[in-house]
């Protein structure tokens, strides 16, 4: 097999939770000529992508933009605002969460790590408690993870943000919005966070290489006297660049470009608010094949559904990876796998970014028919439950699509 | 809605039998720049074309592309090889059967229609018996739909070429290749036919825009004394040119670029054999969904089943017009149409081409869901009855495939 | 070399008269997926371009959208109009005019041809001498190419038509304007031209594969007793579908794409008035490149001057194909040859499409540095006389670029 | 203006030094379908272009690959090898070397920088003295700019070698490549560096978006023992799983898919020795042009010539910044501004990546025309010069063309 020359017949369904599938429109405007990122005709295309994510943010304040994956966006999240030997409070939801919280150790913080048991989001009574214990106002930042990646399971945001006002705490409140963001309802500035993380390559829908820090005039202030040292990540210049549409340093032009399609997709094509109730759609079909097929949603509490994937726990003895590879080499369907302590025990399905209901059919059609080739005990009908919700729930229409009619 | 700047969002089904959906390789590659079509870059590309054409319609005769649609393609058949007033034996399969013989007629032939239920494929019998009749030999051709687009009924023409040897009769046998080649198995030469037809928008997997005569010594000879008039169709310049890698006028230049790319992955990457095999499959597994449904299938004679498309009955009373309407608008999904006689009262289903077992499971379910939203008296479980196919039946491999194994 | 795989570096200079290098955001569009041809989008695109393509043709009558390359569109006006044996009278104007009146003759039509010299256009008085003799109103029609490809010279479209009227002829009038559309002011009602025969591979900058016939109200009631064979070409079924943006057989989905972008570019940004003002200014700067080499323009009268590409002699003893040949290995540059009576003998400038002004600059340095490479005899300076004109002439803005100042 | 929908007609000449332009089937390979960065075709695709890399950095040392712009690869040299406080010795040879040192200091080193004119590469002898003044060893790395994009002059890295040999120092040695990889002849093992930075959007011909640093066992080991914080861009993770074509965290997928395409061209069809005799006699013809035009080179040793940008020193009194701005708005040609100290005084153009001798000749007439336009005291004749030594200078054939002949 030679990557991009020779692929299997048909469309390859890429159903992990991002990179989520990249819709042509966006693929050919990447694929544009790339052009100086000093010239006028690119300060226009800047401005107008900084104006954009601040709506998908939801906030006024500013947003950066890197040229790094999501993970450098955890990275400017920590190296701005937080200096060495700094006590974060950090909430194990998942995979993810542990990474950053990884991360915050390999930068030289002092994490604690809120235990958690990967099937709920983030506990804000817990985070309040640890708060109100934090006499000496030693804790910096408290970081959570909106939509675990490796679980499917939302925190609430909104609800830990009271937690962390009850306890009059002035830590700055960070948030992972990378695999919600554009997919999964996210308000910036209602909810009171300081730096929200994210990346191009799951709800907005581009391929990976962009990522973003919206950040509050808190978590600015406090960058003034941060000490970890920065320079890449560095929000003064290039929050200073951006908010005129340049950059302190090369840019990823042409992912740009695709940028600047999606937010017109997202904001001016389907509304905001349609894109979210269409996942949560999608979402709900999902989670009624897995129910119907005798098999266990990971996340326990519903209150807590992610829109933008669906974890799945495998029956005792059956391996997901097997499973997985099955699903790929035969139904040319890839799924998520179960990362480190969930390795080989969930899968999980990516329902986020340019998706549709027969895109949900034909993903849950792959699975359900991998399980029989794989032998895995499961009942027929996931299909039939989700479609039967599909045609029966009310679809929300784009505010383009409602002109045009 | 303005074409091309507004979708509904996910990936469109366009699951009608033809234009079939292009593969993003093609789609990058006819986007390559427009070259000079006389210099040596383009002869090479021409060269390479036309010898894989060869393979394609199974034949080591000449193969003229032209930049027409494959409508264009009957018209070169006809024009080339007969005169004014000649008498032409044409077999009523369906719709695209009897636009043939509707363009004959106003070419000024005369054809002869064996008439049709256009639920069975051409009945060599009836051929035999017409050209037996003919003692005079003024039938000058006989014309067969080998896969009649509008009904999914394929004609056998290996039996159909037996009868006309048993007749003992010097017509010319002509066939329309237009949704089977390349997705269902069709031999030019071993099936003694004349002139074939084809276009680039089904099994070459193409956008329109392209179309092809395979052509016998014996139709050859003809066109020499054929009078009918005739300029852009003329074989004799086109098929000279041709075989150097030329054309006697501006060809599709960047279509021929996806040629190429169609070529490789037809007979490099998966082996037409392969192809044949997963069509085939694919047909199947639709008509079991179709059964599963209590729909009834066009096609009459299992023997003629066909695997490019399915064509369904609507029950009693309903509209397919109104039911095709709702699939697109609520599932993005093209579903062909019933053509004059069979108007809005059958629905084709395209799974010819570039094609998978999972573009299918959601095709079927956006017919399902369809079903259901339209009040279409039916049964459920057409998309179980595709899936247990599709899992328990064995899948051919590409070589290509094979070999990376 | 493998046409695609392996090219020299940097970027292709094709400056042939045609195919013309296409813009980038035009091979964007035609690289989307093809939808169905018979859907609601493709509707609205289609009567999007049709009434684009009226602006274009400056018309207010139908114009035809052919799956095919100009000659079909040649092919088209005749069939369309004419009975076998009518007798049409054309205009040696050049190679082009020569296969036009060829393909006339293998219609089955009687083309009387007045002579011309292939270096002036066609010349009005002869064209009323020849009517004013025509008593018995035999001639059915007069066909004229307005910018003879392979020469550079423009006939004067308006004045033919004056000439017709002063001889009080019912001839229809038919123009070639397959390389001055959209890059040479043309003025289908205006001149009273009965049909025009485009291309799409010239002034609308798209690759090769549409082709267009502008026709008025006395042309279509021709066309109701004309009665040469037609199917594909049949204007009636063409036009009647084409007004409300749908065709008979499968069009060319993706290059119409490419179109809704070039009309789009030359009436909303450029304006077509600036199109036809920035060919004038490059055609000007070329011809001043071609007098400081010491060498002849063909085209003899500066009142036919094209705008779309000027054509060259060599010197006497001196070959153009190997001069073009040794450009083209050593510069990447594609130029024009000399077709058949000028073969060998002069080379084509192509400067029409999507052009500017260092496009030209490397063109005519291409052409310099190539004549020095192969010998031929000429003086140094071509391409400083070309700057100086460009730099110091005027430059007509875009309403677009206006606006946006 | 709006970015991406209106641009002047033709072709957009891009002749900054980077990011230079993008030949078209890089485009069209980073506009294929993202796929998932875990399954086993980018496994494939990830060795490849590792195994790639290799070769154009001539080493067989691991490079890791990061999804960032160049400004990443350089904070990913300093905080993997060196700790805070560290001494590092820096080289001034212009706006780029003055930004890493400035760098180095935001992340708390403390580099010393020799001072330089910003017309000269770095000074070998000034390195060694340096180095053998610090008997304490206390200097633990020497950065040195291979090619400076500020000033189009190119420091000898084997000279500097030798320097830092005989001083019989133990420092790192770190170079930046960014304007010069894969465009001036670069040898990482045979020259003895510990570090190679470089970029994606210069001669590798990409979109800017990855950059690179190749790693000798030296500076791996040093990174065991170095205590700059580090996360994203460690080595350790990144070069463990690169060299099995892995990520640690999402990688830039279609960017990759572009670089698969670059390599494939450097060193299969055209030859890296190829490539660097092609942008020297590029470089040579471009500053032949400066002469004629008695304007002044920035660099001002033959022997440190760049061959991927030429600096040119506006007369005094005359503002590059309006001459760019003339040239950028009449003739759609971009060229490189002058850089803090050099601000308004120099400009510079980019003859690197994908590059031909009519691109040159182009963008020459541009310059020629602008400094007329802009009434800057020039002579004419620079195009000339510059036509002159590209006709009679031989050009070195990629390997893949030789063979095709």
């Amino acid at each position: 097999m030679i990557a991009l020359d020779n692929h299997p017949s048909g469309r390859h369904f890429l159903q992990i939770p991002g990179p989520s599938p990249v819709p042509d429109r966006i693929l050919r405007a990447i694929s544009l000529p790339t052009i100086d990122h000093r010239g006028p005709e690119f300060g226009a295309l800047g401005r107008k992508v900084v104006s954009g994510l601040q709506q998908i943010f939801q906030t006024r304040h500013p947003v950066a933009i890197y040229p790094a994956s999501g993970t450098g966006a955890w990275e400017a999240a920590l190296v701005n605002t937080l200096s060495p030997g700094d006590k974060v409070l950090m909430v194990e939801t998942g995979h993810f969460a542990a990474l950053w919280q990884n991360m915050a150790n390999k930068l030289g913080l002092a994490p604690e790590f809120i235990k958690g048991d990967w099937r709920h989001g983030a506990d804000a009574a817990a985070i309040e408690a640890k708060l109100a214990e934090d006499k000496g106002k030693v804790i910096k930042a408290v970081c959570v993870v909106h939509n675990e990646t490796s679980t499917g399971v939302v925190s609430r945001i909104g609800e830990a943000r009271k937690a962390i006002d009850r306890a009059k705490h002035p830590a700055l409140y960070m948030v992972d919005t990378i695999s919600s963001l554009a997919s999964i309802d996210y308000r910036h500035d209602e909810w009171g966070v300081d730096v929200t993380v994210a990346g191009s390559q799951k709800g907005l829908m581009l391929p990976p290489g962009l990522s973003f820090n919206a950040v509050s005039d808190k978590a600015l202030a406090a960058s003034k006297s941060a000490k970890l040292p920065r320079s890449y990540w560095n929000w003064e210049e290039m929050i200073a660049s951006n908010k005129d549409g340049w950059f302190p340093y090369t840019p990823a032009t042409n992912l740009l470009y695709g940028l600047q399609v999606s937010l017109r997709m997202l904001l001016e094509e389907e509304g905001l608010e349609n894109v979210f109730k269409r996942h949560d759609r999608h979402a709900e079909a999902a989670r009624r094949a897995v129910r119907a097929w005798g098999l266990e949603i990971l996340c326990l509490n519903p209150a807590e559904y992610s829109s933008s994937l669906t974890a799945v726990l495998m029956p005792d003895g059956h391996s997901e990876i097997k499973f997985r590879e099955a699903v790929l080499e035969r139904f040319n369907l890839s799924l998520g796998s179960g990362l480190t302590k969930l390795r080989d025990k969930v899968f999980r399905i990516g329902h986020l970014g340019d998706f549709n209901d027969l895109m949900l059919a034909g993903t849950l059609a792959g699975i359900e028919m991998g399980l029989e080739l794989t032998g895995v005990p499961h009942k027929k009908g996931g299909v039939d439950a989700a479609m039967d919700y599909l045609v029966h729930s009310e679809v929300a229409r784009g505010a383009a699509k409602r002109a045009a009619a």
